[in-house]
């Protein structure tokens, strides 16, 4: 199992955010945005924006802050988000599907070139562009492509397998949905989201807010 | 704005991860839970495992473990998952079709009570179970139904509009799928779910990993 401490989680989830305010401040034609500006967008404390931009060695100026245009540069250089990078997508159901339409990912670089499912229905239909293939053909189509992320949103049930034949193609990095944990090599790495995980937040705030 | 520090963000969020593994454990007849076996499957080191849980107030026997179905309730009950909390959802694209559709949150204890949406299209058909009613009604359906909780799933542009209007008929929780940070009065909450954050920590691990 691969065990990679990553220390700044909770900022580097937010660098999402801050990009999508610095592009509307960008657009209105800001020069500069300033740690309270950010701070009250992002609803946050400033000294936690600061921390979250020194991340990406981005500087800026003591009473003038950041150029908007240098601070979106830093961010996307950090995240290696200035590439495109090339993914697959296994597992086609609603889940699936929006994330093909997310938009937000063009921007963040992320490019979905081979779409797989193992549904009849489904495969030779088109979803958001995308073709979707068939499972039986995935490993031949992964070899061929090379996606450098493969994101799974296929049922808890049939990850493993789906994971480790991605495994044997090569595939390096997985960014997964499907609500299990799974077991790669070492050297290989697995973005779990885990969906409920952000009703359970919302769940020990409501108990907070209860006993106020 | 109400910003309410929150200590342990990642633990909680791992805790739907503790119920899959322990539901696993009990389906199997294992009495007891070991803070090493469950580092082992949730991939977390086991002075982590043990602080987790410690915020749930359960506790565990030296060389033994913890008592599965405690420590089940114990996690639930810290989540205030052990009541049904009625909940509304806004937005029937792609996102609010799979949220509908998600399994886990039934035993989280999430029960959509009514579902909204502005496409004619949509309104009047049946999604997962669930009548899609009109935005015209919106207004009085909540005031009436008092789902304690607001899913919003619509595009960033209009999802202000829809808190507001939210805010206005007594919802004081929002969970957020929404690209966007939404401002609402003292005394109300929004839990913002950021999906390309779980990609920014994915790509930041990639650059670690081309770094070796």
């Amino acid at each position: 199992m691969a065990r990679m401490k990553v220390l700044n989680g909770p900022s580097i989830r937010r660098m999402p955010i801050y990009l999508y305010w610095l592009s509307v401040m960008q657009s209105r034609g800001d020069e500069f945005a300033s740690t309270t500006q950010l701070a009250e967008y992002i609803d946050l404390e400033p000294i936690n924006v600061r921390k979250d931009i020194a991340l990406t060695g981005v500087t800026g100026t003591v009473g003038v802050g950041y150029r908007v245009g240098e601070l979106i540069e830093g961010i996307r250089r950090y995240l290696g988000w200035d590439a495109m990078r090339p993914a697959c997508l296994v597992g086609v159901g609603a889940l699936g599907r929006a994330l093909l339409g997310h938009r937000e990912f063009q921007e963040a670089g992320l490019q979905f070139t081979c779409v797989f499912d193992s549904d009849e229905q489904k495969i030779g239909t088109e979803v958001r562009g995308h073709e979707v293939l068939s499972m039986d053909v995935m490993a031949e189509t992964v070899k061929a492509m090379k996606p450098e992320v493969a994101v799974i949103c296929v049922p808890a049930e049939g990850a493993q397998k789906v994971v480790d034949d991605l495994v044997d193609c090569g595939i390096k990095s997985f960014w997964s949905f499907s609500n299990v944990s799974l077991r790669v090599p070492e050297g290989v790495f697995i973005q779990r989201e885990v969906i409920a995980g952000g009703y359970a937040m919302l769940s020990v705030k409501l108990a907070q807010m209860k006993r106020k």
